[in-house]
């Protein structure tokens, strides 16, 4: 009899009232449409990851209360952390059973806490130690996990932790009816699949049906793509759709009958649709047939939920004609909306006529606010105005500090007109130029988010192609100007500069970079100068990866939380 | 018969190399002094901590490595990384036996991983799970521990580890003639008393002698204050000194013939001083007598190892008159010396007399380098540039981005100075104004480091008056003017703008701000408006802190690695 509903919900970090109504209203909605329990993603009632907000004093016992709070017509199986349990001076990662009347029930502590990567549960946790079920009032007995507790079972993790909680459960589970995982499993390219095995492997070890919800949306560096997915002991699967607040609604009895209850997140329930879920059997390896539409939607997540959720209402960035400006500014359309996008055209002498003209045709297609100021003048008189602390003829002087004068006036004049109107700037950097310090520190860097910046150069062009391609299917014209992305990459910082004169091509850099970045080996396909060049220069310009604005995490190693490098004195 | 001598030497992350020649070196200084077995700190060989180094492939055999082929007359115990234990896929924080002629044994693996506040070792290392000892070619027999080993005994630590490595070895202490440990413990302001009880709780339950050596030194944010410290059962302490490279050269059988050997760590071994090392009785509370002193002596070698370490041969900052600058500048001549360090004052029309001339008296009397430009004329240009961008009149605008445009046209001119020069330019802001956001991003912020960004407003004061006071004593003349110390604190971005228009006075802001920062307590003594609008203007300023330089620690909670609270949307 159950029908059990997996919430795929966007929750904020830290608005515990906010994300309690929600978790409720969506109860609701899964209760009317035949829902008996409810089951949300992991720390839903105060969004993950919750970091320092847990030193707070009260920050558990507002979760709790607020859980308290919670009116549902069906029961709810609310991730939570939960007050330290004897001795232990640490909250747990945990699971309450909310019977939706203002009676609740600690359920479970997180046993396996991931520290590694972006996650530091360690840091703020102290681990469950017992495994734990319940019995649902439609008589079914399950079994709760959350996150990290199913993956050592299939071996992806990076370390051993000793414990395996669905061995544990394994144990019993001919005792249960099904088991729940309440996830917040932050989105990577090549996640996906991974994913799947997990799910799979402990429905086969458990010998019954095995559901994880996964939070949906960005918090910050981090974003998740949603995808709770159901597996059965043979492997079938049933999956949420991604990038979307949705409800999977598994009838375990008649699975035929389940549904996908779909919303657009930022219409709340108005847009709600309702869908068959399909079930696919396990030899569908569920490779998406566009991982760049994945790239494209995840980093669009991420700069919307980071504006939504920080209550950021436009954004502005300097437009120079470039690839990565024009992807970030149709980045920003796409997840804001064109009227809250600003782009500021800022040519001075090396620009091209060319920049100019692709900077404002980019703006006028995507349909959002086009500002020109000619940068020359002021340029020019900076000049005069240094002259006076560094000679313009000394033997002694770096010539490259004008070059970034220039940026830094272009990130004063983005800066100017954000804290004239309230806006945030966005930084257009990509992953590949921040790798090798190719970017000036209070220039191009300035911003309170970096679209692109875990991004290589080579798929900031693939994402623009798909950028183009996508207008183009929707019958709208391409947004990004061909000879945008056909010309040569160039600062323009210098007459006829070209990004190729300092730097090995974007193809083979890329290659070098995502060997040493992700996988931590020193590439060999290349000629030794040049990759040994370029790690160098990776490890001399490090210091300005720790001033980099917070950028959606979409690869393995960010220069995010997950890549911290001691500052000084490396060698 | 047991000399043993404690090297309490400055590692450099990550330059194991070198790191492996200076311990050779103290090893033969000491071996020279009598000493019959030598202790060095926690991961001494690649120094601490080493984060993400840690996951480069051949890190772990590169630090074994160094060790076999480090020479000494006697054998050393040596902090380092241990490649993983049976099917553990982490390395270990561990020591080992050097003999010094090129044979080795890995002697133990920590068993206490401290993951919070600035550590975060779980993420890093498997834990050990045995004791562990060894008898010493003088027949003694001794027992080995590391840093937080010892602290879950004295009960400092923040959770419950579950296991007590002290309590391990007391089982066992009739077996053994003393105890080591290897620590690598970071300076913060009131530490060092906590740093003894932990020392003295060892000895006492394990009924003989507790050697502690201390990492010393700065490695980015963090800074280690040395102080290696032996307690006998009793209560006795002997301790080396702080802020110097050391060599503490116990004689356990013969105490009061004891040594400190002191080096002048920049010149390494020709200022060599020997000194004999006093017991001080347990009834000493060790209380510094001047606990500014400390913090001054902090900040000094934090800068001064960050600049060594990374190969930096001089600094450049605003001069404005202020006290924050005043304070920097001062202490940056006592980190590099005066020839090392350029301060521009950058006068503009709101600029008063009186800073123009403060400036420049503080410069001359610290005997630095100092250079005037004159801004109004640029910040001219440069409003006039930006009204075609935003109109002076528009009612939307709000007003603030003109008092940013002055800030980032001097961070400009002090980053065009180091680039053009190569030197790195020093943010000035203190944690106080860091704390609520009155600074400008991309103007006041800019710099590598922040010799200030840990302390409050009124411990600036205080080091002000410290650094003049130490230069009457020394018979020189006080180098911050006494009108830089007396004037109300003003950013002149404005006409007549005090900083007390727009805050609270310091006093109370800091005693609101530290409650929270380093306590987590809501202020009740000063007036409730107060506190709620400095906690919201905190929360609402976060984004600035993910982008300010490095700030050497030197309270319990820094905005740097120990203070990580997600970026968006906390209500």
């Amino acid at each position: 009899m159950s029908v059990v509903a997996l919430l795929q919900h966007n929750s904020v970090v830290g608005d515990i009232h906010q994300n309690s109504i929600e978790i409720s209203r969506l109860a609701t909605i899964a209760a009317s449409q035949g829902a008996t329990i409810a089951v949300t993603s992991e720390l839903a009632i105060c969004g993950y990851p919750p970091r320092d907000l847990l030193l707070e004093k009260d920050f558990v016992n507002r979760c709790i209360e607020a859980i308290k709070g919670i009116i549902s017509p069906i029961p709810i199986l609310i991730g939570s952390p939960l007050n330290p349990d004897g001795i232990k001076k640490l909250p747990s990662n945990g699971v309450i059973y909310c019977e939706g009347n203002g009676k609740i029930k600690e359920l479970y502590r997180k046993q396996l806490l991931p520290t590694y990567d972006v996650f530091d549960e360690a840091r703020y946790f102290n681990k469950g130690t017992e495994l734990s079920t319940i019995e649902a009032p439609d008589c079914s007995k399950l079994g709760i996990t959350i996150c990290e507790d199913a993956w050592q079972h299939a071996g992806h993790v990076p370390s051993d932790y000793g414990i395996d909680p669905i061995k544990q459960l394994s144990k019993i589970s001919k005792q249960l009816s099904y088991s729940v995982n309440l996830s917040a499993s932050p989105y990577h390219a090549d996640k996906k699949n991974v994913r799947i095995d997990v799910v799979k492997s402990a429905a086969a070890s458990l010998k019954h049906p095995y559901l994880m919800c996964n939070q949906i949306g960005g918090n910050d560096d981090l974003i998740f793509d949603g995808r709770s997915t159901i597996s059965w002991p043979n492997g079938d699967i049933m999956q949420a759709p991604a990038w979307k607040e949705a409800i999977l609604l598994v009838d375990l009895n008649k699975p035929q009958l389940s549904k996908v209850i779909e919303f657009d997140n930022y219409k709340k329930y108005d847009g709600l649709i309702i869908k068959e879920a399909k079930i696919t059997p396990s030899d569908d390896n569920f490779k998406n047939k566009d991982e760049d539409l994945d790239l494209l939607e995840a980093i669009t997540t991420g700069l919307r939920d980071y504006c939504h959720k920080s209550g950021i209402k436009s954004v502005v960035l300097g437009v120079s004609g470039g690839i990565d400006s024009a992807v970030t500014a149709a980045i920003a359309c796409r997840a804001l909306g064109p009227g809250a996008v600003h782009g500021i055209s800022m040519p001075m002498r090396y620009s091209s006529k060319h920049s100019k003209k692709d900077a404002k045709e980019l703006m006028n297609t995507l349909g959002a606010h086009y500002h020109q100021v000619e940068l020359s003048e002021l340029q020019i008189s900076s000049e005069e105005y240094l002259k006076e602390l560094i000679p313009i003829n000394d033997p002694g002087v770096d010539p490259i500090y004008l070059e970034n004068i220039q940026a830094r006036l272009r990130g004063l004049t983005v800066m100017a007109y954000a804290n004239a109107y309230g806006g945030m700037a966005l930084a257009t950097g990509n992953k590949s130029e921040l790798a090798i310090g190719y970017c000036t520190l209070y220039g191009d860097m300035c911003g309170g988010y970096a679209p692109l910046g875990d991004l290589y150069k080579t798929e900031v062009y693939r994402i623009a192609n798909l950028i183009n391609r996508e207008a183009e299917e929707n019958g709208e014209e391409a947004p990004i100007p061909k000879s945008t992305i056909v010309k040569p990459p160039s600062a323009e910082l210098r007459p006829n500069q070209k990004d190729e004169d300092s730097l090995p091509p974007y193809e083979s850099l890329d290659a070098i970079l995502e060997d040493w970045i992700e996988r931590g080996i020193v590439n060999t396909e290349y000629d030794e100068k040049t990759v040994t060049w370029i790690l160098q220069t990776m490890k001399s310009n490090e210091h300005k990866r720790w001033q980099m604005p917070p950028a959606p995490r979409v690869s393995k190693r960010s220069f995010g939380q997950g890549w911290r490098q001691p500052l000084a004195a490396k060698k």
